[in-house]
């Protein structure tokens, strides 16, 4: 029997959605009351009294290579450009890409091992749903990127957060310790969202360790899904980890929303390893899954532009810049955050220790962050830093002013 | 306990992808069958030996309108136009399909009740992600496009096929029946892929009615969603129903795939219809789903080229002619099939009654065709032209040498 207020709960929700859908909406609340609150505080104010920090939306624009790819490739169009192709995507641009890929990763790798997806968003969804029995455990180290929840969940699984070392790296033994029966994946960010942080390759060689020795335990393949959409967004020389030689079972997901300023166009790709046992079946599966999801193919148009925009990436003096303002300004103010080598986020120690609080305290200097709550860190708040300069220079001495309020 | 031979089987399946993953696999298969079919003749006989008419892939090349549409909209193109954007869609595009829509549907359509989807498939996805409690059922009328099935099965729902009557035009009665208290939508697909039937309104009208009655009784809105890609492929003046006038629950679920010939560009739209009660919590529903889904938003570029092809469509006089030639050709050979009054499919009945066994004597005559079992209607079996004229001249003796083997 459903108690009183479980029975009031239910009934209050509108029939117009699915009562998950209202789990989702609900779950997802926390960034569209920000978003709310962001556009009621610019009307009440003005756009210029508002800081907004609290967006992912890159805002580095495209290299001058993509538009004039975009002009060449448009005037080159033919009828069969634009219709219906292998689910798995235009295969030239398949052969394109896995050429790079085998030189840089030193594997053989060929176009069935990739596979155009709509944005890497879109590749874990097909990833998951290609891979994941119903109640599969899916890890995540903290902070994560929330939508994972969404992503694992849309498919019948389960997350399951993994903690990480103070510093935000990973923690082997930590993950040692989540793997278990039900653990088909992992998803290692790197740099990651929210917290910036790029992990160190020792630590991610050994998560793929122990994920390989995982899946010989397991009698079949626990999955090393590496989203590194800001692969090419770093500040520091650390080399990025291959997911295909620190795991067998190691598989590249990305896109190039970030690294070529085109998060709205929806392209990106997944990369199988070669390695993994009965990697055909598993290239097959993801066809089906584009299809059946109804992503159908990745965009036709945007997949002929990539190839010309070999090598280039957006320029990164702006999101230099900015770190580098808030870093030094934060800091003198005395706040504390882990290393941000990578993305356009600082992921500061939430004054006071409630980063609900806190930010609610930003909100009030009209300076709109997001809690770490939100990314299963609570005690800290993200800032993205995807902003024109002015806005952080200015924002510098209203982060002070709030962090004030919480000294002793 | 599972019987021996359920767990040789389950032993069988290759842990590199899930179990469901499997059975969508092979319940695909029989296309893929085909499609491996064809490329073995191909490569065995020659491209020319073989008339392929399996695919529904539209050829009808782009007006011109879009052409030069890709020219100016890629020479116009800023940064701020490849960022993301609220997961609806672009506020310009909406604005502009709503006004077109307010004027065609006499309704009052604002771009809040327009969704950009990733093509209709996308669409529909997102909806029934929006609405499907677990185990909820969705109707579809025989003969029903297949992926139709893997749509409702990704969100928890339970597909259940109704039948129509012989000239596959709905049969009212039988849909009344048909609605229970788990239905939550039924999805409506005129000009129909597979038969090319083109519904007649006052059928559809009183499908609404059902609907419309059934959601009083069950307390919560039971769906019709208009799944109109082929509207705009018609050869007779039958009008088309408004899905927004024939019920107050009414969706419509569409994309410029085969109107524009952009099968591949993954653009589309769905309306929702303003009576419904509650439509703003739908809307801020479809909007979650899209971004949760990982589609984020419809591919920008292609959004941007719509309002430049207005009132544009592909030249149908390819498969007028194609249809004309199949139909004379056919029907002499003594072939009978329903009216092919849309799309470009014609659903013969199978001579001799066994649909899969027609197929595979069309195949000896290197005629490929799509059993109708797929579709929800063994005993026929489908004819895609899509496919340049000279291929369906050549092919007619071959379809009446076929048919020649299963007559008394």
């Amino acid at each position: 029997m459903p108690t009183e207020s479980e029975m009031t709960a239910k009934e209050s929700l509108d029939p117009v959605i699915s009562a998950p859908m209202h789990r989702a909406m609900e779950a997802a609340s926390f960034i569209r009351q920000m978003f709310e609150e962001g556009n009621r505080l610019r009307a009440e104010l003005g756009d210029d009294a508002v800081f907004d920090f609290s967006l992912g939306n890159p805002c580095a624009p495209p290299p001058e290579s993509f538009f004039s790819a975009l002009r060449t490739v448009a005037g080159e169009s033919s009828p069969a450009d634009h219709r219906y192709m292998t689910n798995a995507g235009r295969p030239d641009v398949r052969q394109w890409l896995a050429r790079r890929l085998s030189a840089e990763h030193e594997l053989d790798i060929t176009s069935d091992h990739v596979v155009m997806t709509c944005g890497a968003a879109g590749g874990l969804n097909v990833l998951l749903k290609s891979v994941l029995e119903p109640q599969d455990e899916v890890l995540l180290l903290t902070p994560y990127f929330t939508e994972y929840l969404f992503y694992i969940q849309n498919h019948g699984g389960i997350p399951k957060a993994v903690p990480t070392q103070k510093s935000f790296q990973p923690d082997p033994e930590a993950f040692r310790r989540a793997l278990g029966p039900k653990t088909r994946a992992v998803i290692v960010n790197t740099p990651n969202n929210p917290s910036g942080v790029v992990y160190e390759p020792a630590l991610v060689e050994e998560l793929g360790r122990l994920v390989d020795e995982h899946s010989e335990r397991m009698g079949r393949p626990v999955y090393l899904f590496m989203d590194e959409p800001y692969r090419r967004i770093r500040y520091v020389d650390t080399p990025h980890p291959s997911a295909l030689l620190v795991s067998r079972n190691g598989i590249i997901v990305t896109s190039f929303s970030k690294e070529l300023g085109l998060a709205g166009e929806r392209i990106g790709y997944v990369v199988l390893n070669p390695r993994i046992e009965g990697v055909e079946v598993l290239f097959g599966a993801l066809g089906i899954a584009t299809r059946i999801l109804g992503f159908v193919n990745a965009p036709a148009f945007m997949q002929r532009i990539i190839p010309h925009c070999a090598g280039s990436t957006v320029d990164l003096s702006l999101y230099r810049k900015n770190r580098e303002i808030l870093i030094d300004g934060l800091t003198r103010a005395g706040y504390e955050m882990p290393s941000p080598d990578g993305a356009f986020f600082l992921f500061p120690k939430a004054p006071g220790g409630d980063d609900r609080t806190f930010c609610d305290a930003l909100k009030k200097q009209c300076v709109l962050t997001v809690p770490g709550s939100g990314f299963g860190a609570p005690g800290h708040f993200r800032i993205s830093y995807a902003v024109p300069t002015e806005r952080v220079e200015k924002a510098i001495p209203l982060f002070a002013r709030a962090i004030d309020e919480f000294s002793d």
